[in-house]
């Protein structure tokens, strides 16, 4: 991704390692300052993945990979069990710690490659997704799914950076996203850096230009993608996707292929992680609620097959209905 | 309203007279402390108005009666001339200055008599609400549409109140309503106070605890009605209502017949208020959004009378197509 650094652009990861330490941009930080974390043990990794300096479920599983890496020689099944542990949603979390379980060889070679899959996986769900976006679209996306969220380029922000790139004139609507402000902290970042047109809204005003036609077409991330076509993604996603498709609006999930959990059948089957009431009683760490009042806080919600046009993913757009085939093509 | 100050239960509405002085409940100090403001002046109680120490359009309504009755002495027309001049948007405030100027006899009384029959009409929204409200019911309700936005009561309140009262053993999801935060700060206080059982959600939640069964009805305010059964609320009650049909659940709005427009056909002449973007980039007054990004922040948005079950009105409940007979009603 572009970052303006110091006055200049240059091009960056969103985590990446020097000799053996991992270095993180620091999504706390952001987008205050542009601050680097360095981890070098197994622990440093998993407490930043918990404390969620490094979020995103791609960007998370690259985490566990190098984690992994920097943990083997204490163990891989010590490492792999603690990184287990962090959060329990991304499906890409887990299927890192398969990989590096799985893998020969040089273990930091091993989670370098999974990185670089990663990110160029992205890079090939922006070309698909690049036909899906007309001239001038304003596209409305949730949460950040972007390049801090999945080592480069990102999903949802993928076909959007694409789209950029090719001059269509574009105009994004970034859900502020609450709880945890990842729109506006984050997604906004990261279209300023790339100079992309955009206005941040705070989550309820999205129906609203939807209803008034000022919205073409949606593109969010996912978590986690069952057999079915359902998928899991940031709280809220469920609501814009029933607006969108009552307005007629395309609603596109961008995901690789690895965000695809072929062993759920439906996505009543994904467990959805509750995070502390802080999160929403509390904003920057200053109680905003009134004293002894109580939250319920599920990071995530399920977005039903039905809602949603088509996935973006590396190899190519997919109806939902065609998600049990790729899951066929997996097992051969 | 019920209120626990100084640790003893009270009963108190959000304004009331005592002697020739207006009291109102400071509601910028909540909920973080139950601040008593005193105005005694006709200049105090406009500037109250406009810094929006009293919210909600019929609580403006009574301020406005209230601030009347104080500057009648140094002539009605300066006083109507000045108030009119504080919030030219609710529609309350103009139709208590012309209350008060068609009024005859004490100005006091006749400003006693607006508010009572403000919080009276409120009260009997609650009876009529109250047989639409299941035992165990778990309502969602968004922004505050309570006792404070009302003289007492409240209008989605109501009916909340009268079912607690009822000893029906509810829940309330109460969306925190961003940007302003009004269902965080204000409703959960009122409920608070009351000891009704609550849980203040993230305004993206509401969709996710809908299609999860765990929302049976929902109930909001409104600012305008117009004569098809459209109804202007809160940016985001759109969205919920939206999402409430599409999950087969009731969506009610509860209002006085002082919130119907019928000089309007539809909601699409219903004019949206655009205010300030630092509502949205901004959290107590400290900036979260990256230099540079820009917002949107309508602050209203329409609901189609589609998505409208009923309107809990203080002379029975009404079927969004019933609204025009109202209309009628209302000429002879």
């Amino acid at each position: 991704m572009r970052v303006i650094f110091n006055g200049k652009a240059k091009q960056m990861r969103a985590l990446w390692m020097e000799g053996k330490t991992l270095v993180m941009i620091d999504q706390l930080a952001l987008p205050g300052s542009l601050k680097l974390v360095k981890c070098k043990t197994l622990e440093s990794v998993a407490a930043a993945i918990e404390d969620m300096t490094v979020r995103g479920a791609p960007a998370i599983g690259a985490a566990a990979a190098y984690g992994m890496a920097i943990g083997w020689k204490d163990g891989k099944d010590k490492a792999a069990a603690r990184l287990r542990k962090t959060r329990p949603t991304a499906r890409d979390l887990f299927r890192a710690i398969e990989y590096m379980l799985a893998s020969k060889g040089d273990p930091f070679a091993s989670a370098e490659r999974y990185a670089t899959d990663v990110a160029d996986a992205c890079k090939r769900i922006g070309e698909f997704g690049l036909p899906l976006i007309p001239k001038k679209a304003r596209i409305l996306t949730h949460c950040n799914a972007g390049a801090l969220a999945t080592v480069d380029y990102g999903t949802a922000l993928a076909p959007i950076r694409a789209a950029h790139a090719a001059k269509r004139g574009i105009f994004v609507f970034a859900d502020e996203t609450r709880p945890r402000l990842q729109g506006m902290a984050l997604t906004s970042w990261e279209l300023l850096n790339e100079g992309i047109p955009h206005a941040i809204i705070a989550d309820n005003a999205a129906g609203h230009f939807m209803r008034r036609g000022e919205i073409d077409l949606v593109i969010t991330g996912a978590d986690r993608i069952t057999l079915n076509g359902d998928a899991a993604n940031k709280i809220g996603t469920y609501e814009k996707a029933v607006v969108a498709k009552e307005n007629g609006i395309p609603f596109y999930v961008a995901a690789p292929l690895t965000t695809f959990d072929f062993s759920l059948k439906t996505g009543n089957e994904i467990p959805i992680e509750e995070r502390p009431e802080s999160e929403v009683l509390e904003l920057g760490g200053i109680r905003v609620a009134p004293k002894g009042a109580r939250a319920r806080n599920p990071a995530f919600d399920v977005t039903p097959a039905k809602y949603i046009t088509a996935f973006i993913t590396e190899n190519g757009v997919v109806r939902p209905r065609d998600v049990k085939k790729l899951a066929g093509r997996a097992q051969r």
